[in-house]
């Protein structure tokens, strides 16, 4: 397998909203795409919302059930803490306005920013369907 | 926020083990670093893997209950289904190697990988900890 990830898949509930939320942060989509494969019982539908991110990942939205459905595994309720997204900026100041700007957006922020053991200042914020996100500053790292 | 996502955190329950898992499936890492924070039972521990992916982006592997702790999360089971993570390939008999390839270093196939109605072939495997990857081929697209 070649060192590489295209694609990173969020499961939501409401593919809509979600869109809604991620735009708030900035990020631009055609929106809601595949309408056109319905899905039913078995078969996963194709509605779903992608966002090309600097660097060419695609941060895509997709219904639970149809990616339950789509992956053949059971739908189950979501539960956050089985991964997270790391968003790194440049200051300790952007974490801050950030969080804030998810906040406003409808995220939910599980405590506040702080530093870390090992060197880094960041907070995490949970999207509408509880994936979480950590904002990072790290000092010895230049950011984008 | 800016459209980048510059880290993809796995929640693990045996670093080690996800480590070679990985290493297997062909990514590199210098091994588990950060063990010199010890954590306790309200501070995460700092000890981690990462993997510099192709394009610059981080997979990190961080355990279980270390990244419940560092995001105020519960800890709670892993759950399928939250989230997937696409892998791009360029034809069909690469799916499908990959597939096996992934099986071999212990992955669970969730089914066979099949042409999907919106004009993908793909199959899904499960990492140690149930984290979903789909390998996809999109004949039209130019894969990597």
């Amino acid at each position: 397998m070649r060192a590489r990830v295209d694609v990173l898949t969020l499961a939501v509930s409401d593919l809509e909203r979600s869109l809604e939320f991620y735009r708030r942060l900035g990020l631009t989509s055609e929106g809601v795409i595949g309408t056109q494969y319905e899905g039913d019982e078995t078969t996963p539908g194709g509605a779903a919302v992608m966002f090309e991110l600097e660097g060419g990942l695609i941060l895509a939205l997709y219904g639970r059930a149809d990616l339950a459905k789509d992956g053949s595994v059971p739908l189950t309720e979501p539960r956050p803490g089985a991964f997270s997204i790391g968003h790194l900026v440049s200051s300790r100041e952007e974490v801050d306005a950030v969080l804030a700007e998810a906040e406003a957006a409808g995220a939910e922020l599980t405590d506040e920013p702080h530093d870390r053991p090992w060197g880094i200042y960041s907070g995490y914020f949970r999207d509408l369907d509880g994936h979480l996100w950590e904002v990072i500053w790290n000092p010895r790292a230049a950011a984008g």
